[in-house]
């Protein structure tokens, strides 16, 4: 499993960060789905290996226009780019209203189908092939969910030892029992691929949040994730000074609860966009990854633009720039 | 008259090309007018010296997406950074129903009054203390305009020998007259501005064409204008193979209108994104530059994002890359 964060400024883009958007790429060769989608992710886009026909669908945490004003530009350079199958978007209610009402005042025809599917509060939300997605309620300004991404139809390993004691014969039954399929012999026995196979390692599981001023509320969500994705807009120096209102956690805050669920890996994003690289008299990004690693001993990585992870299935994160691949 | 490409790109992005938005500075130390909206406007703009809070006016030239989808974010934005002056839009009427909704359904309230006005066919559409703005109805697959933006109030020469003549004492008298008002004098004289001062120059008047498959309709608009900056969306081979449907132009058909009219500018914007830098095998844009340089014989330039143009008060219009200024 593998994502590219698209955007990590909060509210407003900056020179170097966009806002809100995340690429997740898992199963198949090319297929990936998107969370969030805020003004500019169709350009950012550009510079990815992703392609709008291979997008399997999208997801929306919450209403606010950095992770939503994105969409009428991306669905249409969707069209424009010769997409036809259908696009899931899992979204709350008035994404709808917003998305109709931008396509057809701005005269723009899909040449596929929008399929909208409105996240409730609970449970299963959407699954394919490759991923299941459950959501959690968080807490913010308007109803905002995480996302929990399970990856599905793990391989499975042969039990050759029990089909041989059954005189189960190697050849194309074989290959079936071990895409999960059962089959039937040409003398009539049933064979179980849950019987003949198993699956020798643990679903990888990524948790992405919207925005939430109370990370505790990922408790349950979290407790066997290997990766949580969330926001911490600023250092909690700077969020008792910002107040309550609206509605962000700081480093601190996310730091002590990711320590709580002992989660394996945490990845800070959403930014202020007060805090810069190097600008002079600017808080510097670097008070985030200090704060956050005081109150948070597990691997801990600060979000960029461009920035690809991959978790593996030896459930190691691991992270890959640009210049990596290069 | 100062104005600055956010976006030169038909349709969609490309890497080096937005989608499209025109800055047009003038008057006053930083006040600017924004033509068109693409997405991802509000990006551009960092890299700019333009600020939202000294935006006088947006103008839309027609509701195609990508020409108004940065309309929400950037509002956003706006209100953001602090702007609490009314913003009048002056767009076509589904543009209201785009930006109420998609402001509604995400949240954002706007710290300032956004005032509509919606474009008809005719005459005056707009103006302020320093330009008057008319529009030019085009011919396009949805209602497009091109509007004419003409400098308002030029500096007054002060016709002193008239002033001794008439034993006007220099005072404060003069320069009043010289900002453009009438004045009366402590002896109870009425004096007009018009009677002793004189405008010695014309008024620079520059032309941004929307999307558009007729040149020929800004014949009137253009018969005195300064600069005309218009879409060239493909060569006319492409444009051949293409069809009408998209109603476009192509550079032939623009070049041969402005050599028609005497035009002094012609600026070419509104790219395809086929045409390329360099892109093996992509057409490259200097297919457009030659085929208009073959129509027209005036100033031609053809537009890339960030490239500034001077229009001086000699009526000269001069480019100014960004690399100059540094």
């Amino acid at each position: 499993m593998r994502f590219t964060f698209l955007g990590t400024s909060a509210g407003t883009p900056t020179k170097i960060r966009n806002v809100t958007a995340l690429a997740l790429q898992h199963g198949g060769p090319r297929g990936w789905y998107l969370i969030d989608c805020g003004e500019g992710t169709q350009h950012q886009l550009l510079h990815t290996r992703h392609s709008l026909v291979q997008l399997r669908a999208i997801f929306i945490t919450h209403v606010h226009g950095d992770h939503a004003f994105g969409l009428p530009g991306l669905l249409a350079s969707a069209s424009m780019s010769g997409r036809t199958e259908p696009l899931p978007l899992i979204a709350p209610a008035p994404i709808r209203a917003f998305v109709e009402t931008a396509l057809a005042a701005c005269d723009s025809q899909l040449g596929y189908e929008l399929a909208f599917f409105e996240w409730g509060a609970a449970d299963l939300v959407w699954s394919d092939a490759y991923v299941e997605v459950t959501t959690a309620p968080l807490s913010h300004r308007v109803p905002c969910v995480a996302f929990r991404f399970t990856e599905k139809n793990l391989e499975r390993k042969l039990l050759t030892d029990q089909l041989e004691f059954d005189d189960v014969e190697p050849g194309p039954a074989w290959g079936e029992l071990q895409r999960g399929r059962d089959v039937v012999l040409n003398d009539g026995r049933v064979l179980k691929s849950d019987a003949y196979t198993a699956i020798t390692r643990e679903p990888r599981c990524i948790v992405v949040g919207g925005d939430n001023d109370s990370p505790e509320l990922l408790r349950e969500t979290c407790l066997d994730a290997h990766v949580l994705i969330h926001e911490s807009t600023y250092t909690q120096a700077v969020s008792n000074r910002v107040g309550p209102a609206p509605q962000h956690s700081s480093a601190e805050q996310v730091a002590r609860f990711a320590e709580s669920v002992r989660l394996p890996n945490l990845v800070l994003t959403h930014f202020s966009s007060r805090y810069q690289l190097s600008h002079h008299g600017a808080p510097h990004i670097d008070e985030i990854e200090f704060e956050a690693g005081r109150f948070y001993k597990g691997n801990l990585w600060l979000a960029r633009d461009f920035d690809d992870y991959e978790l593996g299935k030896d459930l190691i994160l691991r992270r890959i720039t640009p210049d990596d691949e290069e």
